[in-house]
């Protein structure tokens, strides 16, 4: 199968990248079946093989004898890195094609992709093309596409992609061989639909609010209750979040909302825990408890179940209390508790990055 | 490019599927494509243009015009519905083929393979092909097929293969046409290793954990430093964790675990914040203090930076109060902070399962 797959694709591609079964177990037969194909010979790595040593003994285990098989190389095979796992990749070269072998596990090949095989490519492209890519939350592809469709007709010579992350955004992403057009296009876009981006490439709207809070040197609390840890999860994504995250409380009941956070009882018991005087409440009651420039306050019924008429599943709060004012904004979300969860985390960021752009 | 792909494929293969293309965006040629493909003739489909104005209006948008183009239907082609996003996916049939048209988005796309097209070649299969998936956590792939390889060896006529998730754990996968003998070695593997082994098939470990806290009528607290919400952000990802979950604190800073917590500040001072003795404490504190059966105490080094010689990037304590005990559990993980951070997630509620399943 392997076999007869190489020899087809050899046919029509300069490059051939083929994915898993390098891994120690025997259910793994890509590793042979290579050696084979291309008729080398593979002889034991005594230097690999203690770097394995070292790295299983740095979580206090002895390498397993198994791992043994992943501890080879040959005379006509280039072996390739892995920072995530103990299965390196190979690189065979054969009639002037290119044959990559790379793990299966996601994160071990991607992190091949970027350190081997993308700059193998490029060193042997004649034409290079030119790619930026805008990031957008806060509208759908469609909306956004009427927005800026009079700019994709009048550049036609950059191609423009959408996109979408489910609800959570929207890329755009302009390729085109012509580096002046592509900057002329993006700025006019990004002109046309600030409001909405968040970022470039591979910013994450996380690391942009980051910056700003560092720059501007503010620190942030959260009161989190529909989302409970995901906000203060996703502040802290970043090394050294400690300079402008001070902490919060998941406060998923109403006896924690009142008693840990602060908010006023009788406020819970008027308007109930999913209002707008409870998320306003619990931004401004977070941010002074823990001493905190600015508090974030979320709450909502996340779903599937718990809603009501009047408070349907989807119904989120969010407060940001800053410099003695709270924005609240409320959202009507989807029926999906999982979304709905991952949305308000992202709505609330981009608030927060607008609140501090203003700055 | 998509016709001559759908030429190639077709002489080898009964069922095609594409991904991708389906979206309301210029750049979308795929319906298009296919419709002039199979000789078909679109026409606006005014029933889910309706469902789709329905749609939008539940988030206080108008459909955006654009939207019409994914408002169409065939007279060949049978549309496939979709649960998470507005593009339908395609099913036409030719000379005996099958081809599927799907988003590229990958929710949307799997929710169509699990609803329409798993069913569809269901029904067209002549020989049953029986799959269990034993779910593990703690050991890398390598010692766990050392522990079963005999197993494996005397059970020639099951297909046995380990699919490691990152650190997180390695699913064991059984696959052959003779369900006894499938049962049987399943029954023999989670013997010998029933102590890595969380779950089954489609089991998540919070969702294990959640049903044993719920049959022991049990409620959780958190206090979490380095995982700064991952944790309780887990624990409710589950309608109904109100039940078992009360709430948590994210003490980034040691001021908060002192006086939001209640942590000894001599405790802090002479240990330091990644110790054995302030986990415990974070755990058996915010037990008291969240009126919790099971309180749990996290505090790492997370990284990149942070580490010393002494206490080096990745240690982590994990503290587990319940009945007066606390289980102290001290990990050296990685110097990654995503992988860490993860990673000490799933050890902790790994180590809840053990203890609930003592109970």
């Amino acid at each position: 199968m392997i076999t007869k797959s190489l020899d087809e694709f050899s046919q029509d591609c300069d490059h051939i990248i083929i994915t898993g079964g390098l891994g120690p177990t025997l259910d793994d037969i890509t590793v042979k079946t290579l050696y084979e194909y291309f008729g080398d010979n593979p002889v034991f790595d005594e230097e690999y093989w203690k770097e394995l040593e070292k790295r299983f003994k740095a979580i206090n285990m002895k390498v397993p004898t198994l791992n043994r098989n992943q501890a080879h190389t040959g005379d006509k095979v280039k072996m390739i890195d892995n920072s995530f796992g103990t299965a390196r990749g190979m690189h065979f070269e054969k009639d002037g094609s290119n044959y990559f072998a790379l793990p299966g596990v996601p994160k071990e090949m991607e992190g091949m992709i970027l350190s081997y095989i993308l700059p193998h490519l490029e060193e042997k492209l004649t034409s290079k093309v030119h790619c930026e890519t805008i990031r957008t939350t806060g509208l759908p592809e469609s909306i956004l596409q009427e927005k800026i469709v009079d700019l994709i007709e009048s550049n036609k010579n950059c191609d423009v992609a959408f996109l979408p992350h489910r609800m959570l955004g929207v890329d755009i992403r302009l390729t085109t061989s012509d580096h002046k057009s592509l900057l002329d296009l993006k700025d006019q876009i990004v002109n046309r639909i600030s409001k909405y981006v968040y970022g470039f490439n591979n910013d994450t709207i996380e690391a942009i609010v980051a910056d700003k809070l560092k720059e501007q040197n503010l620190t942030v609390a959260t009161a989190e209750s529909c989302t409970a840890g995901m906000l203060s999860a996703k502040l802290t994504n970043l090394s050294g979040s400690s300079q402008y995250f001070n902490g919060g409380v998941v406060c998923y009941s109403n006896a924690l909302k009142r008693d840990i956070v602060g908010v006023d009882g009788d406020l819970l018991d008027k308007y109930g825990a999913v209002s707008e005087e409870v998320a306003s409440e619990l931004a401004s009651k977070i941010a002074t408890k823990l001493k905190s420039d600015i508090g974030i306050g979320i709450t909502g019924i996340a779903g599937p179940k718990g809603g009501t008429e009047k408070k349907p599943v989807g119904l989120t709060f969010v407060g940001i209390f800053y410099k003695n004012n709270v924005y609240i904004k409320q959202y009507n979300l989807t029926p999906n508790r999982k979304i709905n969860r991952q949305l308000t985390v992202v709505l609330c960021l981009n608030e927060l990055r607008k609140l501090l752009e203003k700055n």
